[in-house]
Parts: C-alpha cells; sequence; structure tokens
C-alpha cells in the first residue's frame, strides 16, 4: 500500500463510498520535503523517529465506528502518516453529533452525509498523502472479517458491545492487536489487546452484556473532552503498536472520569483466561453467530431499529425515491435516501439495502413497515 | 453577547480580522429545536442539564494560542455552545503544524493563512450559533488586558511561559479563573487557577523561567494525542468553571505521559505562598513590564526572529508588496505579506506592523534586516 496513493481507493464491494472522499492534491503532500517537515515534531519525538515515521507510513489501520471516538481516533492517525486508514460507519450526520464528533460541519447533518464519507473527505483536505477508504457499512458476522482482517491495527470506536466482541473474535483469530475504548457521561476506559499476549476482551469481561444493558450517551449523556481524551489514548497505543515499541504498550485497563477528577490503571497482566471462549478456545462464537434471514435491532436509546438483509444488495437510490415520492416526503443523496412516513416515523434505506426505521423502537413495528414499503 | 450573534464580531481593534470568519448561517443552527437536539448529549449529562446549558450559551472565554492544544480547546468550548470564543494566536499555519493542530487543512499550510482565522473559518461552519472572533496578535504587555480582561474564563494554549506569566498577571488583577496547560513530547501538564481561592501560577511554579530554558515541540518534538488529552482536561475545567460546578474543580496538578503510561496527579490546596508577588503582592510585573521601543525576541528552536512594533500599525500590506516586489519573490494574502529575502531567508510582515524574520535566530541579523527592508 503506497502511503502516497490517492485517497478513496476503489473496492469491488458495493459499501465502498470512495469517489466522494477525493479531494485537489497538494504540492507539499507527497514530496520527500513536504514529508520531512510535515512530520518534524513527531520525528523528533525520539520514541518515533525518523524509522518510526517510515513504519507509519507503511501501516494500516481500521477504525470501527466514526462517532465521537472515531473522528479523534481518525484525527490522530492520518494526521500522523499512517499510510491507510479505513473508515467504517453505518450512520449519517445528525445534528446531535456536533457537540462532540470533531469532524462534522452543520451543512453535514443539513444534508444526511454519512459519517465515513464526511470524515473521509475533511481528513483528505488534512493530509491527501494517507490513503483513506470510507465504508459505509454495519459491522456484522457477514463482513467483520472482510473490513477487519487485512490491517495491521483495529481501533474500537463503536458504541456497543455486539461490535466490540465481534472485532475481538476478528482480531483474536487473526493475530491482530486492537485498542478498546468507551466513554460515557464524563468516564471513560480504555484497553490494549496483542492477541496470544494480553488477555482479550472476553477475558477482562466476560460474556458481552445484553444489549441495552449499559448506560449510553444516549441515555445518560457525554461531554465531548472525555472522548478526547479516550480516542487519544487508544491513537498513542496505535502509534506505540505500529513503530514496534511493545514494551511501552499499556498493560492496564485505564480509567476515568474528567468531571470528578478520576483516574485508575488496573494490572491486566495477570488476567488472561485459560478457558477463554475466544482466545484459548478459539470458538469465535460472536463471529460465527448464525446470520439467518435479515439481522433486525433496535439501536438502544435511539428510538430507532435498524434491519439489515442477509445478502447486501446495491440499489438504485433514484429510483427507490421515484417510486417513495407519491407516498409522502423523500429527501435523496447519493449514499441514503430518506422518507418521511409521517410527522414521527422516517425510513432511511441505504444503498446496501440496510434500512433504519426512525421513530420506533419496537421490533413488530418496524418489521411490519419494513415489510410494507420494502418488501424484500 | 447573544450566542446566536454572527461570528467574526466587528471591533474598533485593527488586529481583529473578523470578515474572513462568516459562513453561511444554518436553518437549524439558532431555532430553539434545533438547539436542544443539538445540545442534548451535554444536556442529558446532569452535572450540566438544561440550566448549564443556559450558562454555557451566555459565557464568554478566551484562547490564547491556536496551535495544538488551542485547536483543540476551541473545539470543544464551540461544540459545547459557549457563546463568545476569542481565538488569540500570531502565527500562520504551517506544514509542520497539520500532523497534531486538528483544525488545519492543506489549503491553509499553502495559502499561509493566519491560524485564528482558519480556526474560526472551520469552527463557524461546526457551529454558527456561537460568536467566534479570531485575533491575528501576539500578546504581550500593552494588549493583555484588552483581550483578556473581558471574560468568564482564560484558556491556555500557548507555547511559553512569558505569556503564561502575563496570562496569570491579567487573571490575578481582574479575577478570572483560567486555566494552564502545558504539552511535549508525550507528556503534559494542567492546573486550574481561580485567583483569591487557588494558589496562581507564580505560586506553583515559581519565577518564570528565562526563554530558551525549557523544551518545546520545536526541539524535542510532539505526539498529537498528549496535546489532545491535555487540552480536554482543560476544556473540562472550563465548562466546570462556567455552568458554576465549582466543588468538581481539579485542586491539583495533573502531570501525565502517555507513551510512558503515567499519570500522577499532585494536591495543590497547601500550595499559596503569602508572599507571591502575582496574587498575593499584586505586583503583576509581568503585565507592567517596560515596553520601550519595540519588542524583539528569538522564537526558540524555530529559527526565527520576531520584532513587535511599540505602536502598533495599520499597515497597506498591497503597497508594502509594490515595494518588495522588485527586491525578491513576494507572496500576500490579506493578513500578511512574506518577502523572499534569499533562498534562506524570509521576512513577513503583518498589517499590525509585526514582523518575523525566518531564517535565523541572531538578533542584531534580524534587527538589521528589520531596518534595512521596514526602517521604521
Amino acid at each position: 500500500m503506497s502511503p502516497s496513493g490517492s485517497t478513496g481507493q476503489s473496492s469491488t464491494e458495493n459499501e465502498n463510498q470512495s469517489a466522494a472522499a477525493s479531494s485537489p492534491r497538494s504540492s507539499f503532500a507527497s514530496s520527500g520535503q513536504g514529508m520531512a517537515e510535515r512530520y518534524s515534531r513527531q520525528m523528533l519525538f525520539a520514541p518515533i523517529g525518523p524509522a518510526g515515521q517510515g513504519k507509519l507510513l507503511q501501516a494500516r489501520a481500521a477504525i470501527v465506528g466514526m462517532g465521537a471516538l472515531g473522528t479523534v481516533l481518525a484525527s490522530h492517525l492520518v494526521r500522523a502518516g499512517v499510510g491507510f486508514v479505513r473508515l467504517i460507519d453505518r450512520d449519517f450526520v445528525e445534528p446531535s453529533n456536533l457537540q462532540r464528533q470533531l469532524l462534522y460541519d452543520e451543512i453535514d447533518a443539513e444534508q444526511s452525509v454519512p459519517k465515513a464519507i464526511a470524515a473521509a473527505k475533511r481528513l483528505a483536505a488534512a493530509n491527501s498523502g494517507v490513503d483513506i477508504e470510507p465504508r459505509v457499512a454495519d459491522v456484522h458476522p457477514g463482513n467483520a472479517e472482510e473490513l477487519l482482517a487485512d490491517v495491521d491495527v483495529i481501533l474500537d470506536g463503536s458504541d456497543n458491545y455486539a461490535v466490540r466482541y465481534l472485532i475481538n473474535d476478528v482480531a483474536v483469530k487473526h493475530g491482530i492487536p486492537w485498542v478498546y475504548g468507551g466513554a460515557v457521561s464524563s468516564r471513560g476506559t480504555t484497553a490494549t489487546i496483542i492477541p496470544g499476549e494480553t488477555p482479550c476482551l472476553a477475558c477482562l469481561f466476560g460474556a458481552a452484556p445484553p444489549r441495552g444493558s449499559t448506560d449510553t450517551c444516549d441515555t445518560i449523556g457525554v461531554i465531548g473532552p472525555v472522548v478526547s481524551v479516550v480516542a487519544s489514548y487508544q491513537a498513542t497505543e496505535a502509534l506505540k503498536l505500529l513503530v514496534g515499541d511493545y514494551e511501552r504498550i499499556s498493560r492496564s485497563i485505564v480509567h476515568l472520569d474528567l468531571w470528578n477528577n478520576q483516574h485508575s490503571s488496573i494490572d491486566s497482566r495477570g488476567m488472561r483466561k485459560p478457558d477463554c471462549p475466544a482466545c484459548a478456545l478459539k470458538q469465535f462464537d460472536h463471529l460465527h453467530a448464525e446470520d439467518s434471514g435479515e439481522w433486525i435491532e433496535s439501536l438502544c436509546g435511539r428510538d430507532s431499529v435498524q434491519i439489515v438483509p442477509k445478502q447486501s444488495a446495491k440499489l438504485d437510490l433514484s429510483a427507490w425515491a421515484e417510486r417513495f415520492k407519491p407516498l409522502g416526503r423523500v429527501e435523496l443523496n447519493p449514499f441514503l435516501l430518506k422518507f418521511h412516513i409521517d410527522e414521527d416515523m422516517r425510513l432511511v434505506l441505504f444503498a446496501d439495502g440496510r434500512v433504519l426505521i426512525q421513530g420506533t423502537d419496537d421490533l413488530t413495528t418496524a418489521k411490519s413497515l419494513y415489510s410494507r414499503y420494502i418488501g424484500m
């Protein structure tokens, strides 16, 4: 992977929306002198140095989730010159994101731009020398290995444990280090996981908590700065991993609470479980979860239900827009279509066939609307 | 100050470059419903809540320095809805900034846009409901009170102790809380100072260290994430101060080193000095420093000398460009003029008469070039 390649690498996968991420090339971006100047303060930092910078330029990273954590993770990695960065997110920008998701503007919210696309465009303007690959996709058992198994490090910017345990399965199966991060209220947690060496997520936290059983930003709120702190800890760990400074990798679970001035660090070196279903028994239950029919879930605290068809499609959104227009107000952009079912409910259809029903958290209601309007 | 006022408030001071920060207004930015949605996750956070959000919308903040700390500070404050935010910086964007200064793009570096202007423009797009005032200015004894004495909190995003001790004098004299922050290498430090209640900077650290005696990002480097962590601690302290949650204000000096997994917190409650020249004796030596003739200083590690004339001017940069053109290559933008003296040396002239001589750290050489080309 060339570190000076163009942004938005093309792909055969229909979830890839690379075209929108193109940007004018900078005159100094890809020249040797420009590189040296751009990264000069980071190369002066002895644990990276010119050799470490060379490794970063050749490295590949995937970030799962481009919300508050993901936007900070992506900013740090792209600006540090990590050669290839894949940005994965299933959502589009909404007004409530702007308080803490540092890459998005009002215009992104007004136009409902998918987060991966908006982030890739912003970051390409900051560093045209990095190959940025936006993916508008929900990470699920059917696509997790395709999205995550070809990189050197995986960064967790997600907001739920279902996805984190899936990341953990892929990471352990393929021997890829990853960095867990979570933030809610003014509290945050992070841990670095090196398969075969450190405890994995299942060693540290046991079985995944049931959906809806944990606090989220949508239920008890969050302040922007705590998310930046957690993501910055994660990004530092990623830099250590990518330059190969394994001695300095954190061997602890770090907890912090910024509003209450608390910071604690729990040594996790003795926590590997000999019977861990993931890293000891290699069962990979989350990766092998039966994927029968569509995948339907209520998005906790967000008054929305997501329905992912078993087979990813490639829809002609314009044709779908024509179909919906007689029935109500329709908004269309190159990545998604919004159909206003009534005052309170909206149906959002993505080009890969994924649907959000907004305005309900009832699975039966959502499924019934899905059948009525999409019928596939 | 109306929180829904336009960005780039006008001013009689010639350092204010407000026009460049204007941006298209968003349809939802200033509506009540848009506000509620935009700040919903922050209002769900109980220590802020709707009442705290109301206070933030009425609050005024000044940020000194729009480098790595300042860009993160400004992002958090503007996105959180702090009603008025003044962004003060004397520099323009350069390629070496892009690795860690999260608001700037390649195009800003190519066009040498002043940091305050570039930051204000970016943040106005993120939140058009905040009144953002960019000031292209060096903070010195002659302008410090005009720049800093009319706000509710001052955030330190500077990179040198001369400016920090000046902030401390203004803050103590006018009873304004401020938050100190510093980051270099992978280390950071922060402390919150409430005049009359906590120790001030001079209590904590004694006399200002001589210029050039401390490590800087330009001499030993820095990684981006540590700066984000420090600025995020500072921004959280600012939010506590502005919503009035004084019980939760940090009463410690916080030190951290991200690469080496270190975090420490030193209780500073007993550190007020009964003979402190600033907060006990109210001498304000830094604010009253004799300002005779021009102010000339070598910018440590940056191979540059800055010369600030005693009287701020209002130059016609186009006329100056015409004058320099026969002598060498000239670049001009609305805020500054760059004249290439030769291959290795450049003279940068700002509209207020301030000059940077780049390519030397020798005061005599710089002063001689200043006399030859500017002659005032």
